[in-house]
């Protein structure tokens, strides 16, 4: 194995996404927020690996898909019709566009708000 | 079930930590790198209920672990001495500073740094 080169800048993208107003039973419902995130993986271009969800009691579902490219996760909130989203890609051949679409009209949301955070090191890092 | 009322701001915080330097033998070594990133997971004060682990070929791995607060994931570049790690905490009974200290040490970083990620809805947002 060659010596470890620094990782480029930024390594890849961490998408943040904040689903607001959503439709409550979607949010409860594991089968359907599955279904929403393997789509959404597809949407994006990604390679799916493995997936695992989990649905909470009283209320709530949580779910992680591995891609090949890094991963997605959904986590819900019913009781506030809100779902937390992140999509962190790497490599420059994923679209989060139409992966985050996706997930707002499968989730119903009605206010979309969201980031993209560069990852990987810094200069300073990269020098270290 | 009573009407969703909106979260509260924030809903939960998402760590992103970025290691540097690391020592590429762990980096590589899907074993390895799931018992840090579970050992993290207690370190932080989590429960564990699933968690998934893979192998790239030729090199890197990818994990995540569903907590009951949310999830941690980890994914590495042995050929760049670098893994990105996240933490998504909700509640406050999350401390995730002995969890990234674990990781650390685990993977031998010589890096570390890090942002955390306020989540949930915006004050706009909220009244949607």
């Amino acid at each position: 194995m060659s010596a470890p080169q620094p990782p480029p800048t930024p390594l890849g993208w961490h998408h943040l996404v904040e689903l607001g107003g959503c439709d409550v039973a979607a949010l409860d419902d594991v089968h359907r927020i599955e279904a929403a995130l393997r789509a959404a993986a597809k949407a994006a271009g990604a390679t799916v690996i493995d997936a695992r969800f989990h649905k909470f009691a009283p209320q709530g579902v949580s779910g992680v898909v591995l891609i090949a490219e890094s991963h997605l996760s959904v986590h819900t909130w019913p009781e506030h019709a809100y779902a937390a989203v992140d999509l962190f890609t790497c490599g420059v051949t994923l679209d989060a566009e139409p992966a985050v679409a996706l997930l707002q009209a499968a989730l119903g949301a009605t206010t979309v708000s969201r980031q993209a955070i560069p990852r990987g090191l810094t200069e300073s890092a990269r020098g270290g």
